[in-house]
């Protein structure tokens, strides 16, 4: 067996084990690890100086490099984010359905962690934190495997959370640092031991590891987010809106690439709205009327995430069509209406098709903390298992558990008995 | 496009209409379709014959034939199980959370459907209608692919369940049936339109279904299930069980495949349980210890599923090391412990990684029936998204919804406006 094998055995039992843990056992390893990550302050900024030093020398771009660095602030966020999970309620063990099938047959359906969860994510030590507290308080192994930028970084980090953990009570083999692509590559082929892989990233590395795992894949493909702005909307507050959902952040999958403002709008918000988002540095792509009309490049195509302060202005008759248009170049991540007709609303939020459908309110909201799951661990733009901003519910499965006295399924099949089926509250 | 395309794209536009019709309309389509059946009773019986001639023909074996069978028996068993889905609760629109992110500012997650679901069954004629009912009442468009065996039948009844469908307001295009392999190779590209698919058969079929698509695959791969005889069980009771898990349906997925015993039953329970199932016809085949003693064959490997009436029979020291055997050669589906001690029968289900783990009951009530879901689409050994017997809530995803006035992120990165994140009951 290879190193990596190995560390997925290992992982695998421990995951056993750490489905069994109690509350109290997780949350005082939780707030072991925040306590040794504080302790060893000096040696994480250590290790995060030489990555950062040898980023410099490699020119890596400015928003990346503030990514990268972990210092007493970021330092902080996690520890804050630590002590927060501990308060939130265990994922692990809720009821979600009882039912009596028969006098003495009680079936429960019981929430319990998912197994091994391999997460790939971009170089942001911080996320390290995040996940493997997430993975913890959720009853998972977790396999990490960070951008290579942040490698020293990590290495401690992760040497921190591991001995702590084990020492506060967790089992060994319950968190694993994987290196090297060749280490990802090859954990892309445990589907006996990995549950779930969690990719960070691209649309293209996302791509890569869907069709080069029989695991199952969580992830979010783009962030092709539309705010649709209708005719009866308020001006004043569709401006302030889509302002905010396009340049309050324009790197991050949440970000409005696509406004679709109504025809009943073209000669009074419109103008407004294009010289608006001009003034705020936003290059405009319009469609063919728009672009004759305000002398601005055409958009090529609708599908398109441009993650800088650049966005697609199209006009379109009414709701129906920013529906259609929606759902046939959307995403299927973030959009937003505006509107003062409630209906209206209620009828675009239930026919898109999209993770987070939102009403008179930025489409940057969609995501897990400012949603108040505490933390997030990705956006899921698929619509199996968990969509959306993905925080500790979206880390574990359930199991039935029947209860029974010698049951016997021959008792049913020959009339002698019959099911009750009375559901319970719980 | 391809014919098969033209069909996809008017899935997925039939399944954005799907997912906003009432409740009422649904009930009144799954009413109309039940009646539409009764009313075409000969045609449907002389379709069934064409195809239950050509496989006596082709000289189908008996229990086949029997499943390939459609009369009025069965007839009326799926529009009585039409008439229960329509008592049933509408899996949509179901609220979930309900967080106040702030003054004004409130997010839900409500039920939605999947969106266009792909499902391969069988030649079981009685499949189609379930499955078409069951994906019609949780909203979804639905490509039917049934075995060839029963050509003719479903094509007579996705034809009688499609227009009356339409007829009472379903859209066009929310169910197509297609016949050939080459259809379900092409359909397991169409990852743009298809949202899940969930392959009905044998291991070896789910895997090649899982290595040829990039669309989400919900199935289950095997059924090595396990009954664990431990020492403190009640003798009686356990021979009871065990004879029922093993022997009431040899062929099904949730049968018992492997008997554990503890060794302290060597003596006393294991001979009776070893003569109870010759007595019953079952072929014991044994670890070393249990070949030895009783003169049976060696069972060759642990992950096997028989679907016969044979067993394995292995001698364990104690719970530990029956969780153990189960987690590592099991195949996640349905394991069951036979004891008198409560903490022991818990320390058993909370640690045994299986979709569904039961206590003093046979394991062949692993079934959608059975635990009131009213009729299921499938077994899933998947831990993501649904687990276990998948009746309606395992073909419903969900969306989060977000109500606003003008809110913008911005004020909250500011520190102008702090979330409050107040949940509230549903």
């Amino acid at each position: 067996m290879s190193d990596l094998t190995l560390a997925a055995v290992s992982a695998k039992k421990a995951s056993h084990l750490m489905a069994v843990l109690g509350s109290d056992c997780k949350n005082n390893a939780l707030a072991a690890i925040s306590k040794a990550l504080l302790d060893s302050s000096e040696m994480i900024f250590k290790a995060n100086n030489e990555d950062l030093k040898k980023a410099e020398e490699e020119d890596l771009e400015t928003p990346l490099l503030k990514r990268l660095r972990f210092d007493s602030k970021k330092l902080k966020e996690v520890t804050d984010g630590i002590e927060s999970l501990i308060t939130l309620d265990d994922p692990v063990g809720k009821k979600l359905l009882h039912t009596t099938l028969d006098d003495g047959l009680d079936l429960y359906r019981v929430t319990c962690p998912i197994g091994v969860i391999g997460v790939i994510f971009e170089s942001r030590p911080d996320a390290l934190v995040q996940i493997a507290s997430l993975c913890l308080k959720s009853g998972n192994s977790v396999f990490l495997k960070g951008g290579r930028e942040a490698e020293n970084t990590n290495r401690v980090l992760a040497d921190i959370i591991y001995k702590a953990g084990v020492a506060a009570g967790l089992p060994e083999g319950w968190l694993h640092l994987i290196t090297t692509r060749e280490d990802v590559n090859a954990m892309l082929a445990l589907d006996k031991y990995v549950d779930l892989i969690i990719p960070r990233g691209s649309n293209a590395f996302v791509q890569y590891i869907m069709k080069n795992t029989l695991i199952p894949v969580m992830g979010h493909a783009d962030g092709v987010c539309h705010t649709y702005i209708a005719s009866d909307c308020d001006h004043k507050k569709a401006l302030k809106v889509v302002l905010d959902a396009k340049t309050q952040y324009v790197s991050v999958c949440n970000a409005t690439e696509t406004i679709l403002v109504d025809r009943d709008l073209k000669d009074t918000l419109l103008p407004e709205l294009i010289s608006t988002l001009r003034d705020n540095n936003v290059e405009v792509f319009g469609d063919d009327e728009v672009s004759g009309l305000f002398n601005c490049e055409k958009a090529e195509q609708w599908h398109h995430e441009y993650l800088d302060y650049k966005v697609s202005v199209k006009l379109v008759d009414g709701i129906s069509e920013a529906v259609d248009h929606i759902n046939t170049y959307g995403s299927g991540h973030t959009d937003a209406i505006i509107t003062e007709d409630k209906e209206k609303a209620e009828a675009f939020m239930d026919s898109v098709d999209s993770g987070s459908v939102l009403w008179n309110c930025s489409t940057r909201f969609a995501d897990g903390f400012r949603y108040g799951f505490g933390a997030e661990v990705g956006i899921s733009t698929s619509k199996l298992h968990a969509r959306g901003p993905v925080g500790l519910e979206g880390l574990v499965s359930y199991k039935y558990k029947l209860y029974g006295n010698g049951d016997i399924v021959g008792d049913y099949a020959s009339g002698n008995k019959k099911f009750k089926h009375i559901r319970r509250n719980i």
